[in-house]
């Protein structure tokens, strides 16, 4: 940090700083900084009711530094802010329920009409899952051509992209729905894991002593032309943090209901799509 | 990011995480947990108030991403946070008010003995100053060999060691009182600043349509065995930016009342200390 532009005092100064709209969104002023004083006045309330010393707050500036220095504000922002950001952005849908993306998320998969085999290893570990079900619209009408894009991780917990060692495209795929709004994937169960605890992440994780554990879950984006898209995940009844998700993404209607079939399991989902 | 200790799911990879102590402070895991819960909460309230967007969720994250990028966590936070710090820690003195401490103090300035010309530049602009006083203990005894350390901008707003081009210990200096706890300072009165503006700190503020400035301050920490050492700030009257610092750091117990002298300015100010 350097004060360099701090130096210039003055009428003229202030004008070349105002003047400068580099940084500048279309978010209104008025908003930005409702917001930055809503949050910013959070925190003094919680310093002043708590008594927050000078040694926590330095704690706290170096555990922001840390966020940033080990990559991980999508992390921390996925799992602990998202869930509400998404409650909001998706209120007034009538169709499936969406959930949050999470960080792992990577578009251009390769893309499957109607059936697919996501790409795994040849010997990929893990119970064989087939996925399947139909497209809708909200009135019942299904969506001929729509795109089923779906990533999840491995079955120790790992997703191709953000661990090492595994092929580019590993157990991620698109599909266009058929004639019906039909699609059928074939992979792997997923496996449920602890989100990344080597960072800050992590570090505030363990000093607050809370688990990092999200259940196994399956992430889907559907879209279909003249459709609202869905960002989801869907569950697996049993597993023991559906009801302590760290990164409270888990909703009811978002469980599955597999089935065995053969050495594998079966499971099948429906998604509504609003209407654009 | 990577998920790679992600992987190995199981009770064996819940007892390394939660043996590995590396990051962990004194602070109780119930006090972190609480705190980072009531902001949390809070950072959720606006959100679901305010409706915030998806859209403005992902500004937010790139935001926080160039704060650290620019290394701007500790002027941030001394900006816009510390102030209800100081006030916590120090709501129970009888002695001087402190203030924050703010980003650009450096220990170690060179020391002299009840009386100090600080280090200039043989050409320094600005109005001179004489800066004197006394340090006492709250039953009124001088308190000699005292430390009074002092630090500010020059005459254009820059701070040596945070700008370029500026002699290494330029307007820093410490001075220790003499038998009566008096000491005296010989030095230029510092300019009124806009902080930096060039990072993630002025894009917010830019965004927002705040202003940058603070009003023209002198630095201090006075310290003396025995007694709690005291982190300050005393500013000029008249200073267009008193009412509204953006660092929310101006009391009134802290407003200096200069008198002319010469071709220059003369300010007394006695500082008491609590004991320790």
């Amino acid at each position: 940090m350097t004060n360099a532009t701090a130096a210039a005092t003055g009428a003229s100064a202030t004008e070349r700083f105002q003047a400068d709209k580099t940084h500048t969104s279309d978010t209104p002023p008025e908003r930005v900084g409702q917001l930055a004083r809503e949050v910013l006045e959070a925190v003094h309330d919680t310093i002043r009711k708590n008594q927050v010393s000078y040694a926590e707050y330095d704690a706290l500036k170096a555990w922001l530094i840390r966020v940033g220095a080990d990559g991980e504000w999508p992390l921390f922002l996925d799992v602990f802010v998202e869930h509400v950001v998404e409650e909001v952005a998706n209120a007034g849908r009538s169709g499936s329920k969406g959930t949050i993306e999470g960080p792992f998320y990577v578009p251009g998969a390769p893309l499957s009409e109607v059936e697919a085999t996501l790409p795994m290893r040849p010997d990929e570990k893990g119970t064989p899952m087939t996925f399947h079900g139909v497209v809708r619209a909200v009135d019942g009408t299904t969506l001929d051509g729509a795109e089923v894009d779906i990533w999840h991780c491995d079955d120790d917990g790992f997703y191709a992209r953000f661990a090492p060692g595994i092929p580019e495209w590993n157990l991620r795929g698109r599909v266009t729905t058929g004639d019906k709004g039909q699609f059928l994937i074939r992979t792997i169960q997923p496996a449920p894991y602890q989100i990344p605890t080597d960072g800050a992440t992590g570090a505030l994780i363990r000093a607050a002593n809370w688990h990092a554990w999200r259940p196994a879950h399956l992430h889907l984006k559907v879209t279909a032309p003249g459709h609202l898209p869905i960002t989801t995940q869907l569950y697996f009844p049993g597993d023991p943090h559906n009801n302590d998700d760290i990164a409270s993404a888990v909703k009811p209607e978002l469980m599955l209901d597999p089935r065995s079939s053969g050495d594998g399991v079966d499971v099948e989902y429906d998604f509504v799509l609003d209407p654009a």
